[in-house]
């Protein structure tokens, strides 16, 4: 594929396009800051945009605003792991979404969605034979206790408790428990570097490319449901 | 609730009557033998059906074949855990189950039946992201390698490798492994007793008192589905 | 081996009598309560130790204290899990330890007497190289939060932080993780049943009636060292 | 420190000093290829020897084999990481471990180091109490079964059964199961990087400057034992 990367030479922006380059697509970055990495440089959308695939996102909600036009106007893809956006670019994103395939996902990982995946799918009636714990462990520096993807578990799950364990250099783990009487079910993540992310990103950009138009969540383009 | 348990003098349905005692239930076994528990005990399942709920059936193939026309006759609900029974006993059980719910289950575990019911619901796409490998531990005396249920996993999964660890006495260990790039999902199931049969077929039995004629596995039973 | 059990009608000691038997070894009951499992069953150890080969003994703080002078007189290895004794008869133990073998054992699991052996025989100097954390598991009942043990094994290691968490059924998991960088360690112990005491107290028995006089813990009787 | 790295721009020395580079020492390459770090770099091992506190090295046999001369000459401690050596080199560093401290490590990490001081320091009369399995996981690639690791951990615990499983992208897992009646231990290490080796290597460095004369192992120099 031809990726034009959007917030490219950001920290996340770079992971990306280093993973994409490696799998053999050409990538170009759009950012105010030339990339770390030896990659094709443009300051404008517009620049690069028509010879493009598809357009990945890294950037802020202010940027991310800022291209949703242009986006819409040359019809290509759209994936965005840009965090923290209001209502008003929300609202534009699902609008765009009526014309073209808008993938937004605050976090990328394949294993993290089938984990959503799994969780809601679970009956109602049988999740209530069940007493649920949620724990996560993550490395001493990080600060929020519990975990962003700890509590978006939880809510799947009714609330839980949850346990966070800060130890070492740890990049990431998240169990749920679901005692039975006699018996325990254990379902894990580990996480071992930013390159989930980045892999996240690129499969699901390889997967929008051939989807109708609309507005997508990492869950909704895996079961193909939107 | 009252409940006949047909075969409630062998291992398992002895396990099942204390269980369902100890829960509060009423439990009349009809067993040639005499059970080792102090509990109400008839020869013919016609001299009790008529006051039960529901008759749960922990006996032989031909035992269970020889009580469908009375379970029909009496329009109880039936709860199965008899395996290697043949074609020609489904067959019966199925069209039992035009009339009355039936439940058949070779594995009440409710923990295997959720385990099963999460990787049913894996879409495809997302599951050929991942390379799986099943793990199972079980006590040295367990001859059969990999184990029955391993295997049953294995089929919901486009069969990967199994490995088979016997060690100790551990009563049963299920682990499933997806590796994605740089993450792992570990999906594991430990059981500690044979209770954990006893209490879902109980839990599944308290469940088709309620429910409509029909022939239910496990995952249909608990996934609100036939 | 003839043991006589001290308290063998209380809730240790019964699971103890019943294990042993079934391991062959005949086993006389001192108690003033009638045992539930059917073995002789004396209310003076003066009535029986005079035949046995040691004395094992699951009473109370009084009751031990009772006993040790009878122990004495009869020169027959002791092995004691009484917990909450005080100095004065934890010191006539180490009188007693002097003229026959005693064993005082708060804890008689193998598996946790295994893991103090290893906690203790880690070299400071590698230790420090480790951020560790201890977890615990136990089901929704237990009130003291950490663990006694968890909060022994955290005395060997210089108090790192400790995590309980209480759901389910569990019986008992205690892990350590020793996080180095870009590794990790993971001890752990997980208890199925209080089978684990049993066993190791008449293990221990079988160990001590060959050891010389001395006051033994489990660590010591293991590794051969007083 | 002032380190001297011998074969320093080959794979494990490349990594190895990239990450002492990171903790602040000064380190010189000695090789015949130019480094891939920005490194002050040499040919001969004689220009730069006078000024450093220890050499590390990470060539070949045959390179060990030429160093070790010069080593004794300037008196300088040496650890190496060279595998495959022959006895004729091996029994060359014991003669030089009689005038320097030197420290032979075919796998430097710190936590396999720790593993094998615990094993070692079971008592036989207590592992003879447990069923042992050795289980390790690595990566699709990596062709030899058992890994060298899990083999050389057998050997410590009278060889016990030892189950490889291949999948994904694992890094490396090694487990050790003990099996007790109704308890199991697990003990076991996770390598994420070869940022393990380098580590445990540099710290490894640090320890050796300040011990007397001797050929070291990693368990000797971290037990304080010859």
């Amino acid at each position: 594929m031809n990726i034009a990367v959007y917030g490219g030479s950001g920290r996340m922006g770079t992971v990306f396009c280093d993973y994409a380059v490696k799998k053999g697509h050409s990538v170009f970055v759009i950012d105010k800051q030339t990339p770390k990495l030896n990659i094709p440089f443009y300051s404008r959308l517009e620049d690069v945009i028509p010879s493009v695939d598809t357009v990945v996102d890294f950037s802020s909600p202010q940027g991310l605003n800022e291209i949703i036009p242009t986006i819409e106007r040359f019809h290509k893809p759209l994936v965005s792991g840009t965090t923290g956006i209001g209502n008003d670019v929300m609202t534009k994103l699902k609008e765009a979404g009526k014309i073209i395939p808008i993938l937004y996902a605050p976090n990328f990982s394949m294993g993290i969605t089938l984990i959503k995946i799994l969780l809601k799918n679970i009956p109602q009636e049988l999740l209530r034979e069940f007493d649920i714990h949620i724990e996560e462990i993550h490395h001493k520096n990080k600060k929020d206790k519990p975990s962003g993807t700890a509590k978006m578990l939880g809510e799947i799950l009714v609330n839980p408790e949850i346990s966070s364990i800060r130890v070492g250099d740890e990049r990431g783990i998240h169990k749920i428990y679901f005692y039975g009487e006699d018996e325990v079910i254990e379902l894990s993540h580990r996480a071992v570097s930013r390159i989930i992310f980045a892999r996240g990103a690129l499969a699901s950009a390889q997967s929008i490319i051939n989807m109708p138009p609309g507005f997508y969540t990492m869950e909704a383009l895996w079961t193909g449901k939107k």
